[in-house]
């Protein structure tokens, strides 16, 4: 016998059907001999309605009431799953964040989560109860309520099934698994049986969206099987799992692309101390996140300095560079929001070489000029042209041949 | 400074503007030097939602999880109470029933109250808050959520009121105070300054729906002076307060009518033992609740025994008696469902005579036959013919002077 937490997002719990599709799941799990935690998110649009009721009020207002406000969606989702689970035969048993409890730091609206208490879920669990547990909330020290911040439901899983010990946390969501590439951009995309946490860390940070970063992380920290698959259809998913050595033999696992980003190069950047921190401290101030960084100091004292911000905060940050770019005596400054980023991503580059120069030829050989190049561990990403994005993408797929099963690759 | 613990119902804070103007009742109470408990129900029809999404999943539920349900439409309404007042630069704080907490028994959907924690409330009234308190719900001492059945915001406010030793509580409606008898039947009809404890509770249970009849237990019990007033509406609305030397002046204070009730007439009972707990039994087994009774035990040996059912389980009454009447050997059953009753309320009836006697004076000049005749301390009710209504509220309201003010009456 095992433990299973399953999580459902807002869409699988939108509709009275969706409920009893969902109180279906958990039971079917049930009868397969595990013991079944649910958590769930508020049905779709409810969050948003709440927010809006919160906007409508005031459009500044007290945090602490503003998760009093939102938290009340999963109140009435978890209830519901409770009733359905019951009307078809199963006990059921509902939580919200304080009664588990789920206990958080004080920061409202974007509470971490300190500590999952497990004893009276683990009882209840024992007694032959079905247990959903609200997400995305918790309580503070205090007794306050806390809400996790958007997405947080995921999080609220896997600290659960950490708490549990669980034998697999499976996230049900609205696609069937993650991909070596965005589906609608290349038809070729497979869905990966597995994919290792870091992989899937850098794909959500490289704009690739299918699970909360710090959910990923807490499973990365406490070992949880973390499986993403469709609440619509069925479907075994893809299993984040560690490291194995199946995957050691392949050198790229997916590429993942961002839009959102634009470029500024500073130009003509005296070499001296201090220039660096005068720039990325007006854009800190200003509150705008840099990505990419790129210098080279050049021979004859003054170099250019790259670096890339969201696309969203491009105009604001020329502006907010202007003053510094005087002061520490630079020639110019240019920016272009036209550009794209594109990654290659697999833990096996570590043990392999050669990845790198196979993606700039693969996007050399279709013409495509590459203007920025990082790296870290375990990806490559380079700065390209916008309108080369999809070709850009297309051609690295390819050249790894992701659309070939990990067995039958010849890479590495 | 005194401490005043206000209440708001669900059409009160309907609309953002409405929970606005709830915010400015509170605030101005405030500014006049008191500290300012509110407690509040959930945004009107939010309810009737909640509770339509619970029956649209089954039509037979869990009840702890229904409460886990519909509860969420106070945490709404607290959180935005809490915005809108300190959007208008005053302290505000919200507490939900388990955070204040209300521990209640454990009957769901129906809890009591047991006891009412006031330190955290005090603590923050003393830190300079305004507090924010979610009706209608409680926790048990297992840590599960409770509601008070419909109605039992009214409960809360007292219980707050009577746990934080508070100098009034005020009950904001959509009527501005309680009635000599309805003012849509009676244009005469007075809005009264004060009433005493039990001569509301005699009201509530003869048909005028103002308070939820246990708030008013509650408020007499703890002897805590209660006052209805509009929300919508300036005005001083009606004190409920204990018997005082001006009420013992007065016979009748208030005239009430109910025409949800019908007559059955058992003709022909044998004057056996057992015979009553027969008849009644059948009724208690099919949950229907008996109001008056009247027999009258003949020379003969055998009796009519007339009593009074809800209009809506008169049918069923009808059918289930058919049973026991064969088995006591009763001659025949009559019912009528076209009756009404009318009730003369007062304390002064305690230390006056003659109210029944006038009562009945005042019914027969106009020709209004009396069919039932029922007492208790403080009230006297006859059935009479339900077309015969209004003209015996207004011919009472008359005869005991109900639209002058207490002062000028003669009466007694």
């Amino acid at each position: 016998m095992g433990l299973i937490v399953q999580k459902f997002g807002g869409t699988s719990v939108g509709t009275v059907e969706r409920i009893r599709n969902v109180a279906a799941k958990a039971i079917s799990e049930f009868k397969a001999g595990n013991q079944v935690v649910v958590a769930v998110s508020a049905m779709s649009g409810e969050t948003n309605r709440l927010v809006g009721l919160v906007e409508d009020i005031s459009e500044s207002y007290n945090k602490r009431e503003y998760d009093v406000v939102v938290s009340a969606g999963e109140q009435v989702s978890i209830g519901l799953l409770a009733i359905a689970i019951e009307s078809m035969g199963y006990k059921a048993r509902s939580y919200l964040g304080w009664q588990v409890r789920f206990l958080t730091d004080d920061v409202s609206s974007k509470a971490r989560i300190l500590e999952v208490e497990a004893f009276k879920i683990k009882r209840d669990l024992d007694a032959g109860s079905i247990i959903i547990v609200a997400g995305f909330q918790g309580i503070d020290n205090e007794g306050n309520i806390t809400t996790l911040g958007r997405g947080g439901s995921d999080t609220s899983a896997v600290a659960l099934a950490a708490a549990l010990k669980a034998d697999r946390c499976d996230i049900y969501t609205d696609v069937d698994g993650v991909y070596t590439t965005d589906p609608r951009m290349v038809p070729q995309a497979r869905k990966m049986d597995k994919i290792s946490y870091d992989e899937m860390l850098e794909m959500a940070s490289l704009g690739a969206k299918v699970l909360q970063t710090r959910s990923v992380e807490l499973a990365k920290k406490y070992s949880v099987p973390l499986r993403v698959l469709s609440s619509m259809e069925e479907g075994e998913g893809t299993m984040l799992i560690g490291e194995d050595k199946t995957m050691e033999k392949v050198m790229v696992s997916a590429v993942a692309y961002n839009r959102d980003e634009a470029k500024i190069t500073v130009q003509g950047v005296p070499d001296k101390t201090g220039v660096a921190a005068t720039i990325f401290g007006a854009l800190s101030d200003a509150n705008i996140v840099v990505d990419m960084i790129i210098q080279n100091v050049s021979e004859s004292g003054e170099t250019d300095l790259t670096f890339t911000v969201p696309k969203g905060d491009y105009t604001q940050a020329m502006e907010t560079l202007k003053g510094p770019i005087n002061e520490i005596g630079a020639r110019s400054i240019k920016g272009n929001p036209e550009i794209a980023k594109v990654s290659a991503i697999g833990v096996g580059m570590r043990s392999h070489s050669g990845v790198a120069q196979k993606m700039f030829k693969a996007l050399a050989s279709d013409g495509i000029n590459i203007q920025m190049i990082s790296t870290s561990e375990i990806k490559v990403s380079v700065i390209i042209d916008e309108k080369y994005t999809e070709l850009a993408v297309r051609s690295l797929h390819q050249a790894f041949e992701l659309d070939k099963d990990v067995g039958d690759r010849v890479g590495g």
